[in-house]
Parts: C-alpha cells; structure tokens; sequence
C-alpha cells in the first residue's frame, strides 16, 4: 500500500465546500516506484531480478513508443526487460510459440503482449495463452474472472492504476455510486469489477447507453474510458463528483472536458500526469509480485 | 434459440397501457427441453448420450433434493447422469481427486459441484479444478471471465436462465437502464455481466448500496438476486418495469415482494415457475451443448 503525504490530500466529502484536488499521477506513481526499487533491491539479494518481456507485433508507431517506456521504466527500478519484436507477417502460431518460450522461461516472471496486434492474428488466442502466472497485464479471460470474482493478483493495469491512485488519496468508495463510461475487456469492465468489489455501487455506461447525462449526474465517481476526446462535461457532472480519466487521446487529450469538470469536481486527474503513469507503475508493481511469488 | 407463442406475450414497451406478462418459467423450461430432447436423439444416433456428474459432499437435504432434481430433469429428456455422493468427513484432496477422475472420464460432459460444500473444504479450489470444457454450472474464474468478455460459453446457469426468460418474450434490453440487486459469483455478478454484453445500461446494487430506493425507480429491468424474501417492493420500481425474481427463499417465496410488484410490473416471474425451472433446463443445455462439441 502507497502511503506518504496523505493528510494534505484529504477530501472532506462529507463538507458542503469541498477541497479540489487535482490527483497528481506523478506523486502516486513516484510512492510505488520508490517502494518497488527497495523491493527488487531485496529480490536481486537473492538472487531474483524481476524481469518483464514485452512482445509487440508489426511496427504501430505509437506501440514502439509504449513498448520502449515499459522497458525504460523497468530499468530505472533495477527491473530488467526483453523487447521482443516480431515483424508484421508473424502468423498467430508464431506468436503462439513465443508467449509458450517465455511462459516456460524461469527468468521472465511478466508477459505483456501489446495491443494491437495486426488484424490477422487471433488476438484473443494469443492472450488465453499467456500463463496466469505471468499474465501481469491482466489480459487472460482467467485473470479477468479472478479480478472480478474478488482474489485476483494481477487486474489489467489501467483499472489497478485508478484503484490506486483512489486509495492513495484516501477517496471513499463504499456506498458511493460509480458510473463506469466504457465497457472494454481492459478498461470499463475491469474498473466496474474492481469498484464492485470495494463496495461501490457501480453503473456501467456504454455507447448504447440513451440517458448518459441523467446517469452521471448521480456519480459520486466518475471514470472515463469512453476513448473520446473532451467526451464528458462539466455540465453533466454532479457537484463535488471524483472524476478518473483513463482516456488518453491524440493530442494529450482526455476523455474528459478538463476545465469544465475541474469546476464541478471535488477530485480529477489530469492529462497527461494522472492515470497512465500509474498503469505503467502497475505492471511494474505486478511483475514484482510475480518475482517475489515464483 | 426458444420460439414459438412469443407473439401472444409481446411486450408493448412503448404504450403506456402496458399489457402485464406473467413470465412463464415452465413455459420456457418446456420450449427448452422439447429442443433438447431433439438435440439428445440426434447424438444417441451418433452413440453418444449426454452425461451430467453431480457431485454433492455431506448430508444437506436441500442439496440432496436440488441434485436429484437434475438427476431427473436428465433422465425425462433421456439423458445420463451419474450422482457422486461423498461423505460429510471428505477432505478437499479427495474431492479434487474425484473431479480430476470426471475430467478425464471421456463419458462425462457436464460436472456440477453442488454448492455449498462443508466448511472445511476449499470450495474455490475445487470448482476452479473442473474443467473448462465441462463447466456447465459457470463456476470457474475462467468460465466467469469468458461470459463476461462475451465469449463465454456456459454462463452460471441461473443468470443464463434470466437471459433465456428475456429472450423467449422479447423483452428489449438495449440500451435499457437494468438493475442488477445483488452481486454473488453465480448470480449478481454474472447476470450484471450477461446484460451489459446484451446492451443493457447495468447498475450493481449490493448489501452496501445506500440509495437502492431511488436507482430502483430508474430500472426498466429488475433483477433480484439478494436471498432476502419479498424484500423488494411495489413502492420502489418505476411503472412498466420488467421484474425478474432469482431469489428463492424458505416457504418458496422470492426476493420481490409479489403482489406490490405485480401491480407495477409489465412483465413479472413468480415463485415458483419463474426462474427456477429454467435455471435447471439451462444446466441440461449446456450439458447437451459439451456433448455436441466433444
């Protein structure tokens, strides 16, 4: 658990003048990056050096980039990383063989296949066959039933970066109402699990949803990763709502209309600097649980 | 897919003088099973008989009374089924070992543990041992986690039996606001899950939830699944709401409180014959279904 700092970030929720505050990704991840060094300082003791591959499939710009952060994190708590990377004509038994030589490779304790993978790969497949016991992003279809049915270890890691950064700032859930707006296997479904399973009453809200704006109004919680830029407004917001932003658009830009939701919210991250710098500290702080476990 | 009669029992959602449908769990369970019979003959005449294994541990006699139900639920639509009935004293080592054994038997298709086991056993351990392709009852992480990614192919058979109830008397859920009271693994959660696949906008409401009333009001369908009888009342839904009652209590009464709930209904499963014997057919169909594609 992240501590460090809590008491100036207190949100009086229960107050009618509700402090703001702008949920800083940065400090959050900062905490868990700071306690993980000391953990695979402990790990390489004995010997352990936690260890993620990354495999990603053709040349997406944007995946290198992504990729190559995830790598370059590891490294700079003492992690080390394998950039696997396969051309674009990889068939899916290709694929299939890799992620089987890093399940049974005892020095790979994370696997993060990057999404997308070109159209013609059976992406689902490749997931499945990631071992739960590397599967640090979360991706499995057992993974994800074990994150919703209460005792999962690694949850996809954006989800887990929101639930972060709530507990570190000390945002009550239990009773409140969240209203998830997206319904992906990694992002929407997940997050509605995770607040579920900590006593939020969770609504979940999706493009087929007719009364959006009725339904947020009620939110005590709000997390956005709808993909769509400056989707969610400030009008829509309830006063002193807690707005998670887990969109990340061209241009920097959230899913959420920052300027006009900062005025409604009691708490909101920003974008850049709010939920993606944690979901990297989380498959960090994943990978180093498989280490310690295995 | 059910057919047949739905014309007679078509909702009129859009009118304000909405017809009332009492939602007919035998009525379902029978299209149901009529198929089923059909889909059994065809794989006898392929020299297969679909197989269920119950297996129940201790001396319950409402478990007793629910495994013999399946039992014969299987024999009237001519299929096998094989009843394990292990001491009370049985360690979770013996009860794997005897899961293990059904996973292997190439003659057995479905397995239902019956829950619960006695205290001392690890129940999680021992539905996660069934096997995926014969997980009929939906228990497994990995089970869950394929519904609700929606690809899952043997729901928790109680949820698929709402979904199957929805489907016979084409009740739209696109895009309806749902409200799932209650949030079990084989129940709450997985009928939460199944909706939002389907298009539904869904609320998870649970023993914590501190505004039940006033998310009731805004349901166009109710789902109770909260083991409280007629705790749900008339007074707390909206007019016209579609009401589907999981619960099944002492003295055969449900989670709504009938009569109240009637009055606002437009469509309504009693207790018994609504969910209950629909819930059973679900369990034979996924059966035949394992037996189809062995």
């Amino acid at each position: 658990m992240v501590t460090g700092f809590l008491s100036l970030f207190l949100i009086d929720w229960e107050a009618n003048n509700v402090a703001k505050t702008i949920l800083d990704g940065n400090l959050v991840s900062k905490a868990i990056r700071e306690d993980l060094k000391k953990r695979v300082d402990l790990l390489k003791e004995k010997n352990v050096t936690p260890c993620l591959a990354t495999i990603l499939v053709g040349d997406n710009p944007s995946s290198e980039t992504y990729v190559k952060m995830k790598g370059n994190a590891c490294a700079k708590i003492g992690m080390e990383s394998i950039r696997i990377h396969l051309p674009e004509n990889t068939s899916t038994e290709e694929l299939l063989e890799k992620i089987n030589e890093l399940n049974e490779n005892p020095k790979v304790h994370g696997i993060l296949l990057q999404h997308p993978v070109p159209a013609h790969i059976d992406e689902r497949l490749a997931f499945e066959s990631i071992s739960i016991k590397k599967d640090v992003d979360g991706v499995t279809s057992m993974g994800y039933g074990q994150t919703a049915l209460g005792f999962g270890k690694y949850p996809a890691c954006t989800p887990a970066a929101i639930m972060e950064i709530i507990r570190y700032y000390q945002i009550p859930i239990a009773g409140k109402h969240a209203v998830v707006v997206g319904r992906s296997p990694i992002l929407g479904k997940p997050v509605s699990a995770l607040l579920l399973n900590d006593d939020a009453t969770v609504t979940t809200c999706h493009s087929k949803t007719t009364n959006l704006e009725s339904i947020l109004s009620q939110a005590d919680i709000v997390v956005a990763a709808v993909g769509k830029p400056n989707f969610i407004l400030g009008d829509w917001l309830k006063e002193g709502a807690v707005v998670l932003d887990a969109g990340y658009n061209k241009g920097n830009v959230g899913d959420v209309d920052y300027d006009s939701c900062y005025e409604k919210a009691s708490a909101i991250t920003p974008v850049p600097g709010g939920v993606g710098p944690v979901t990297i500290s989380m498959l960090l702080k994943h990978t180093v649980i498989a280490a310690e476990e295995m």
